[in-house]
């Protein structure tokens, strides 16, 4: 159950990162997400290790929609990980954490005028072209500013990997890309080349998310080397990169089995080995996107005990003072979660509860059936590999404030996000002022 | 398809409280919340009229939850609605558009110590207690101010409405209050009563969301009535308000059919009546919860059309400049929308296709298979009925920033709440000095 640098101390208390999880709950309030920054580093090296030995000369790509902030980028930067943004917004963060540009991929099925403007002007390494209509609309901007794009097209090489429906990216009716055998496909590529201000680097594939079978990588893998040879044969392209995107599983719960990195690099790398040499084709430059499985396992939220309430022969509930908005996963995917109590880490799981989140809604739970010790209101719950698509994904639904972040390393904690106040939540309120009392202000009103 | 004050003018524009919806995205820029504030308006004086004339001396609470910012705060208290609140920040957010206090009702099942200190120091009018925990609390919380909570106690009835399961909240095996028709739930009655810093007025319940036959909710309130008799029968406590809860259905597409506003009270009110006279019963004073059918068809979101892509013989995609982050409930309830090209109002709907969102996610999806207009770049898609639960549930997920959001009054236009920036999302992150390069400093670097 337990991850990454964790740990379970005399007193019978989760550990992270060398700091007693009961503490960080006490200094920091709850919830909170804690990021143990060894073991993010530590997945981070293992990719580009794994990658390395099998596939000389590949990239690894951050997947920032994975959980993105300035504090990420530079841990990334560090690590030598490129960095895969979706939008204006990420790529902002990006250019204020100063992250080196030449290393940042910019994706999306829809990106604007605006955001394609500010890939360009700021030089990002590759963007990755979803469609006709971006392809001429990048060759304008890029033809107005008397630059050059740098491309990938992105291709759905029509492979569907066995997982939710939502995070299947890879079939052919999907929203993204150009689906691979038809001639449409072959004209997009050949009218990339032709572009007078756009230039192609090479292909781009994703076939969905949360994927432990290495077969579906395998056969995209060669799916898409075919399709190098097609276009080679075809156009006379030779195409130089090759992304094969993100989606390998992590272990949220004992029942994932997700493939080491060393598999999971070998069989890409000896997918396109055997298929450049059988096809005569030179191996491209691979490049990966690991999102959730370089952050995922990194996270854990804890929450504090709340109401505990038996439903006499049906179920006991034990509330925490999170939920759905702060991870949506579990209504959205039906995700499954384990947890522990951090200061109760010791004693026998010995009760079956249901964790209920606090939202204003039945759906939302956090976990349904889990064994914990008997729990009492302020203990702290633990939840284990929310480093992915929680905080991304976080609302202020029913106005809960979004909670802060900390970095434990070697002992220490250090805030990367600060939790929202009340105050942020209505921030961005305007009151017209017709609508304001005539007798009570509204400025000051809660000194 | 239109609802509220929505027109179609000459040049075949949408027109919503009297202003052009496609000056309206150019003036504020999309995706856009748009408010018709007089059906909005029109909405809430229906409500306190059918329920006055079935239910004389009810009270509309209207659930904030659904759509909650300082302006629709002063409009719901102009036009006399109670307001239910499910968290210190809808709270904080009504105490700062001076709403009245002693008109609020505060929910929750798992309501913090600081949430319920927050709501006896600002005198709410009712705290609405889930649990025995929150009973001792509560009581712990007054008797250290010296004063007297007043409270309802929420009851699950046991009534299975035909709605989505995340939102159906009657059935027992609930995370809400006190199933009914157990010993312990009479108990927590009688423990109400007699706490010495608790006034006990009534009892609520609430069976789920989006509900449109009449028939849940007046077994719902058949079994209710017939709780209180066995209350007075068992404990000799005459109980004074009975909170019904909300969850009326509304008119998302054109396969819903709501009951009218009338029938609805009406359907309550006989239901009141009736099992009172037989069960020689006062009648209690009724209050109803609305939240998603007094905002829900007064909202409108406006988005750009971008990318348009067709995959031939499956399907033709049209990309707008938002999706799952400003509306999740697509992905969360696959809820069914109608939309239409506000350009383009007049034009005959001839291709069917497929709304996908910018969002980097297969799910991402607005709208499966509608008739539209040929679409092209530029066009603006009116999506209608997204008053409720969109804006409340939006996130940065992508870093997309929130939408502005106006309200659209006899020709005006108005903001209520600003468009998120860029700087806004990064506005909470921090990078410990460790992690900052030396050669670059990240302030100032956008300038």
């Amino acid at each position: 159950m337990l991850r990454g640098t964790m740990a379970i101390d005399a007193r019978g208390h989760l550990v992270i990162g060398g700091c007693d999880a009961v503490k960080l709950a006490q200094d920091y309030g709850t919830p909170l997400y804690v990021l143990d920054e060894a073991a993010l580093r530590e997945r981070a090296r293992e990719y580009r290790q794994a990658f390395s030995r099998y596939l000389p000369g590949s990239e690894v790509i951050y997947a920032g929609k994975a959980l993105l902030n300035t504090a990420i980028c530079r841990i990334m930067a560090e690590e030598n990980l490129a960095l895969d943004v979706v939008s204006g917004g990420e790529l902002y963060t990006a250019l204020v954490a100063a992250f080196p540009t030449e290393k940042i991929y910019f994706h999306g099925n829809n990106k604007s005028r605006q955001e394609l403007a500010m890939a360009l002007d700021h030089r990002v390494g590759r963007i990755v072209v979803d469609s006709f209509y971006e392809l001429k609309l990048l060759q304008e901007l890029a033809a107005a500013r008397n630059t050059v794009a740098n491309i990938l097209v992105r291709i759905t090489p029509g492979v569907e990997p066995n997982t939710h429906s939502y995070i299947q990216t890879g079939q052919f009716d999907s929203k993204f890309g150009f689906p691979l055998g038809t001639k449409d496909t072959l004209a997009a590529i050949e009218a990339a080349d032709q572009m007078p201000n756009l230039r192609l680097w090479g292909l781009h594939c994703h076939i969905g998310s949360q994927i432990f079978g290495l077969e579906s990588f395998v056969t995209a893998t060669k799916v898409m080397v075919r399709f190098l040879a097609e276009i080679k044969e075809s156009l006379g392209l030779e195409i130089m990169e090759l992304d094969l995107g993100g989606g390998l599983g992590i272990r949220y719960h004992d029942g994932n089995e997700p493939p080491s990195l060393g598999e999971y690099a070998k069989a890409l790398g000896e997918a396109i080995c055997e298929s450049c040499t059988e096809l005569e084709l030179p191996i491209p430059k691979i490049m990966v996107e690991p999102g959730r499985s370089i952050v995922g396992e990194a996270g854990t939220t804890l929450y504090t005990v709340g109401s505990i309430k038996d439903i006499p022969g049906v179920r006991r509930y034990v509330a925490v003072d999170g939920g759905m908005a702060d991870n949506p996963r579990v209504t959205l995917y039906q995700a499954v979660y384990e947890a522990c109590l951090a200061n109760k880490a010791k004693d026998e799981p010995k009760e079956l509860v249901t964790i209920a989140g606090k939202c204003c809604e039945s759906g939302d739970m956090l976990i349904k059936d889990i064994m914990l010790p008997p729990a009492e209101p302020g203990d702290v719950l633990a939840v284990f590999a929310t480093g992915a698509y929680n905080y991304s994904m976080a609302s202020n639904y029913n106005h809960l404030p979004r909670p802060a972040m900390v970095t434990v390393y070697k002992g220490m904690s250090e805030i990367i996000v600060e939790r929202e106040s009340y105050v942020d939540l209505i921030r961005l309120d305007r009151v017209p002022p017709r609508l304001t009392t005539s007798t009570e202000t509204l400025a000051g009103k809660l000194t």
